[in-house]
């Protein structure tokens, strides 16, 4: 049997060192199918910083999961076998380094066949997470859950920033624009042009009004339509959400999805053939009563009972 | 002419002694209807604790109430003597001491012919105020609004705690299982069995997945066809309310209703024969700007109107 | 060109002295088209104080806006010129003499043919804007957003507070009721009478039942129609929004609007002829991660996009 | 035997209707020896306001509290009969007419020979208090520790403020310069001149450089001295306190005293002839874990204990 | 070489799974000297519960630490292999259940050699750790800090809270009082009786007026010479320290030591022979920055730089 | 006449625009004396981030100031002309891209004989700070007070953080060791050798403990005698302050001294002959009721003061 949750009712939850509900923490990735991977890098940050710390708030916030989902009706550990795989060391302040280091360090973990759910960190990481992903599986479909597109070239001048990863995926190769999708881009913009950029650069795009309009199932289905069976990196900038249910955060937009809305729209994506997820921008400083790292909690755990599921077949 | 609240336009909102809608501070039950009394006992949580200070916390939260219900289009006080009842003793740490306690400070409530709107508390009071209710009225309807269905059999080997009451309940003959009816369970279970207890044990089960279903009237019909004309406890976990709602309480579980969705569904409960009340679980030290305390008080609110309306007949 | 917010992409959003959407502080009106314009006068407040500080708030809170708006399609400062004209003075504790300075302050802005933006500050320091407005307008259509109705006549005897604004603005021949609209009353009230209480002053309401019933679309036709093309004000109380979304205010009321269905609601209003708008009741010692200060923000900023749209015809 | 608070060891301390160190709510004179009275005015702050709810967060704050004071090794009810009198009515926004109630409520306190103690609400408060407290005991002395010397003039050309109720009271010949001594001012100030005006007015005035270098013993023992036998009033406003200590405020200077301090130099009042006490300007809004209202609670633990020692003779 | 912490210049503060001092987390006893025990148990508590996230909150807050100590001149982990060793299991609810476990678990550590470090959890917990001392090493020497004696005979008519575990030790043998010494009791008492309670023990007191007058150094010196060469508990409650430092404990006193007092108190310590050591009562809900959590922390840094000087003779 | 604050009178202090001390916000560097120059760069963190946001939080802390200083017996703007300058554009994430900006940025205030208060952002801003003042005055002397020394080689291999920059600074030549000297190092460290590097570096240190043995005027002494009569730069990061007193900061260590004392240790600083100073690492987001701003806007407070004497002769 696989790695599994400490059992709640020999140890009560808010019991034991603090790993992503209270998983084992391990470093050996034999036998292992998915790992939570910790990447708390924030020097991408153009306002608020402080990601650094999401990695112990999402483990921190994690502590109420139950191993069963019963929405999409399945016990995840029965199916797979998941680790706290800890954090990778990064280098504040120094972005091309903690690149390195991240690719590095995610490199083996996709090389042993495991599936890292990165969680970050601020949303420069994806492009790193990508790079690694990438030398593996080669190009990767996407699917996108932010309210922003995270495509613009550069901010002051610099060209790797928590605004301009998934350009930079594109221009490296990364990403097959056929094979991806934005979802859930709102609030106001530098021009009207940014509205093109995505068509410019092949990807499909469902702004939030549009998500509002066609729905969590429909916009679910074609993220699945968009992905197909290739290998997916599933990405999920935690602003996506609506402030008031995940306030700890750093660009928050409001007029957002509902945490009911969103956990409706992952639990669509079963089939998606994820190579690699991750869960980005949660901001303990500016959380309430934990509920952002306990929303991020919740998204982590819709990923593994989707992992869990396609495991099951 | 009954208890009634201050007059908020000779005494400002923010004054006076903190009493549940500034009503009277009162333990004589002669020529009462209804009674708010608060029952602060958090040893039976399983994850935060702190509800100890909910009664202090929702009494300060409610002094913002006026006394007429648009919605319901009752003046409450027109047909309801209302007191503050003060808080019952309790002995923290000490569950079967303290559920005496509540016992021994309801039964006369009852036998007063007094309806109790309880103030917890952790969840596992409600088997006390069940207890000293059955001891008058006979074994009860059930009107259960949470995010979790309380019908666990022990934590960690112990029977008694905030997760276990309403089975406990079913088996001292407390409640009438084909009379009782739980809404609003949602959030990871411990395994697929969870979902199978209601059934096992008789009762009604309306999940969260089916109550957006079928909507808040719909189900609020359901709820009072279920508990019919016979005497029925209502009882209301604060964490039914999404937490971006009601941060402030212990076990939280993303992706429920909102408080428009929480008012319409308590409004259509209009008849149902309600002879005691609570709201549970408030932790004021995970609260922010008070919405859960008044949120909280705001549900008492509408439990007071049913009873108003009830009494107009 | 006229005056414009600085430049994000070389002038990183944190940076600066805080003026709303980092637009220049001036105080010289030639050339300017719309002006934001801080009334930090709080004595009026019948509950909770402190929107004095609400000024400060939505400036530091509109950091993260960019000049295109994708929603109505607009880039606002193509057509609009606007400036940060600072605060005007108040004396607080003295609600007479603030009176005067503001209409003193907002007099010149009307008759530089500028639109002045007010930001609270409580309610109360409407009937000021209202007198400085239709001095240089005449008698104005009102589009009042608010969970409240405001048109109490006194409090503890006392005829000026944050509660009777629009009923001491009817009485002085401010407004004109057959083009004024209340929207979205909810809450409990001290009596079936405050219900009337419109229709007796030939007002129009559409209280938050009938708003959800309607939707925002049919709301904000039923505000256009009801203003029709003649000069109106637009007064916008933050506790309109759901307190999930906005908790930090003075007297919120539950069960309110999304922020999405404000922003809805508000796009709608294409077309109506504002000469001056407000926001008012942002009360910063309440409020979390400066959710409600930006939810503020946002709601001037579509303000200022409905008045570029209709500069730009 | 007189009023005394609800035993500790019978009924849990949160718990029970927050009146001042659980004591009885009562509204009859009759057999008391000193009176909590809220007093919840803040519309004379001249910066933060929100003391109005000081007098709720000071009850709530003083839970903790048990009878015996070690320091001053007294047991206070054996002393003194002491009540919770509930707040006096204020209006909000009105200065003139709150303190034509403030002296209406205290008057017939004076007359039955009962000391209140007043709880804050702003320092302009203590002009009413001291116009009651003159009217039945003639010119008072005066013990005031504060980091203002509350002597100004007028503030926008407005006498009547937080910031000048001592001036007022100087003028109203409600005090005796000659008993009257001023404690603990520091910060910055509008000019030189601002030093020279207890000199002017015949005020001692020990400043925080002063009080630091004397040491609180003979600090209190000017104080005792300077105040002499005479009917005394003790005024407190919680920013004496360096505001780690009381962050809960409205304009707090840095680098003042600690409570072990603060409690040391209220220790050595012992004799003091008060007639009447307050505790003024505590914030909750911006209180942290209740360390502000915890350590008004104290002073006024402190007055009581004063008061009790007098009485014990 | 022995266990000691991630290194700091390879992998930043901020990273990792959170153990004290990011130390390795091991379950095996072999080669340790010292070891960091998690005790999360608060049913003990009286007044604010929540201590059981005292463990989690005081390894996050020990994230800073260096292993170097300069006021002591050591560096720990030369002298000293230390893990931390996660949490005991423990029964929220129910204390005798919860004492057992804690003994249980305690004591291999005990017959090991090692050191435990415990970390509440509330005081309650200190009966079950003495019960493990005691049953390896014998009666034991107490050097107790703390603002409460915590020898009380019952609250409510319980035994065993957090108020009364010495008087229990006492009674069980654990405890030698003439090896025992309490130091800093502070704040209001029940009665007179309070005080004489350490004397008729048998036990030595220095409350807080008298720590003062002491100081620092000649109090250490006192606990030093009155523990002797035995075996010595050390026992630290973080109400010890005052509020302002230390606001996230569940039954604050004002007026106690400052941090810098304490630290200085602490390394007065040198040469105790402490067989085991915890540090207690701390609060995150009602923590501020982590400063409450960052001083534990700190205290067990001293702790352990006590330990490494002792073992290095 | 100079530029000068707001007039508090006229004009309620927590109105307008949020500058420092509301003095005006110009760029015109004639005239002026000294000006407050933020530098919101927080890139070089090695803890928490979010000293971005310092300059803005200490505006809004300022506003409480008056301009005359009782302790130093001046009214600032008598003798100073002080402006606010707005914030130096920096790059997030990159460090040398903003040392450029920020030399280039400070280099003409330098030129045109105006002394720059810089406001962190970070403490690595005081390298770009030393090269423009170098540039213009050549080495400097150093009065750094702070809770860590910052003359690390390098972290995780990179030369330049906020721990490093005083040793770049002595390599850079910019610094004359021989007047320089660090005050207030505390806490634990890497190791012993870190205590050496003072010495190795020739820089005079003075310890916490050494200070609090010295006291605060005979440490001032030694502080003006070794910067004797040459240019200087004051380095001030709040972490000096014991976080008690200023919770917000990124790496606190507890067991500093108090806001008095170090307003004692300033005003000591009397005659040294500053030409630029700053107050750095500033983190709002975890600040508690501005305390930590307060205290940083008063530590400006007493620099302007030393100025004013200074240029008053």
């Amino acid at each position: 049997m696989g790695y599994r949750p400490a059992d709640a009712m020999a140890f009560p939850r808010f019991e034991g060192i603090s790993t992503f509900m209270r998983l084992p923490y391990v470093q050996d990735l034999q036998g292992v199918d998915a790992a939570i991977v910790g990447i708390p890098f924030d020097t991408g940050a153009t306002y608020r910083a402080g990601a650094r710390f999401g990695p112990q708030a999402v483990r921190n916030g994690s502590r109420l999961l139950r191993p069963y989902n019963p929405g999409l009706k399945v016990e995840i550990f029965e199916h797979l076998s998941v680790i706290d795989y800890g954090d990778l060391p990064v280098v504040p302040g120094f972005i091309q380094e903690s690149y390195d280091k991240i690719v590095e360090g995610l490199e083996p973990v996709h090389r042993a066949g495991v599936v890292p759910i990165g969680v970050g960190g601020d949303h420069s990481i994806v492009l790193a997470e990508l790079r690694a992903a990438a030398a593996v599986h080669g190009p990767l479909g996407l699917a996108h859950f932010d309210s922003h597109s995270d495509t613009w070239d550069a901010y002051w001048g610099q060209r790797y920033t928590h605004g301009t990863p998934f350009l930079r995926a594109i221009e490296e190769g990364l990403l097959d624009p056929a094979r991806s999708i934005q979802v859930g881009m709102r609030g106001s913009l530098y021009d009207a042009g940014d509205l093109q950029e995505a068509d410019r650069l092949g990807l499909e795009m469902i702004a939030t009004d549009e998500l509002f309009d066609l729905g969590m199932d429909a916009t679910a289905e074609r993220v699945r339509r968009r992905t197909g069976d290739g290998p997916t990196f599933v990405s999920f900038d935690i602003d996506f959400v609506d402030p008031s249910f995940a306030p700890g955060t750093g660009t928050p937009e409001i007029a957002g999805p509902s945490t009911r809305e969103v956990i409706r729209l992952l639990r669509g994506l079963r089939g998606v053939n994820a190579v690699a997820l991750d869960v980005v921008e949660v901001l303990p400083a500016y959380d309430v009563a934990e509920i952002t790292a306990m929303t991020a909690a919740n998204v982590i755990f819709e990923f593994l009972s989707l992992l869990a599921l396609r495991r099951a077949g």
